[in-house]
């Protein structure tokens, strides 16, 4: 029920208190960004590596995706991604239709240039995950309605 | 499984972040274990707010000690406290035999200067809970084996 609650409000805690610090302005937004992203690539290792201890090993990249989508997403966010797609040539798309840290904001256009803080760990949280597992990725995400939300990954070939 | 993990993992990031921003010295140790109070607190508002939503009015203020205890417990840190103690005039003792917030540290006398950081959360987590159900309190933490952990709680009469 209150499963993932305590990771919410901290993860919100979290975001009030990088923005609270740092000054206010555009260079110190992208700072803030990049602070709460690398937090969640840091996070994201270190799940990935409890979480396949046990696994096989992957078959490819989708072998790999799938499990993000399916094993990673529940644990941390308790539901999987309602939506994988890919162009096969490098990059996919990972819909969630109710983001968790999403979900407590109100549903309007109202908030919806606050939702980048929102985001940016998730987005972290992405790359460290594939970054551990081999792929390195540039995760971006995008919201049209609260709360759905997209992360688009693009693989970076060696 | 690895239920607790992201709320582990966010949480030591979060102590890394703080600790990593501020100059070192005394005075910003001080400085940094009562902002992780806080957030601990804030997010103890939140958390006992949500678990307590559809239960029964607390008989006193033991009965709010054992849903500490119990579900709050459960709830962050997925076991219940292991033994609680009262002296019947406003101090309990909330033991955790293996403290999860503790359980990544090495169990020797090796990090034992350290666990205050990692106990500040903790204790703002337990005075937060305790101050939305209109008890006021000081919480302390003390260890002297790891991971085993104790709580002091001191209720403030009004």
């Amino acid at each position: 029920m209150a499963d993932e609650a305590p990771f919410q409000f901290l993860h919100n805690e979290v975001i009030q208190y990088i923005y609270k610090s740092a000054d206010s302005g555009d260079t110190e937004h992208g700072r803030n960004i990049s602070t709460l992203e690398s937090m969640g690539f840091r996070v994201g290792q270190g799940l990935i590596e409890r979480l396949t201890k046990d696994t096989a090993r992957f078959k490819d990249e989708l072998d790999i995706m799938k499990f993000v989508c399916k094993d990673f997403w529940t644990c941390v966010f308790k539901k999987q991604i309602d939506n994988l797609r890919t162009n096969h040539q490098g990059i996919y798309v990972l819909q969630d239709n109710k983001f968790r840290l999403l979900s407590q904001l109100s549903a309007g256009k109202q908030y919806l240039e606050q939702a980048p803080k929102y985001l940016a760990f998730s987005c972290g949280l992405v790359r460290g995950a594939l970054s551990n597992l081999g792929v390195k990725s540039i995760v971006t995400a995008e919201v049209s309605i609260m709360p759905a939300c997209k992360f688009q990954i693009m693989i970076q070939k060696m």
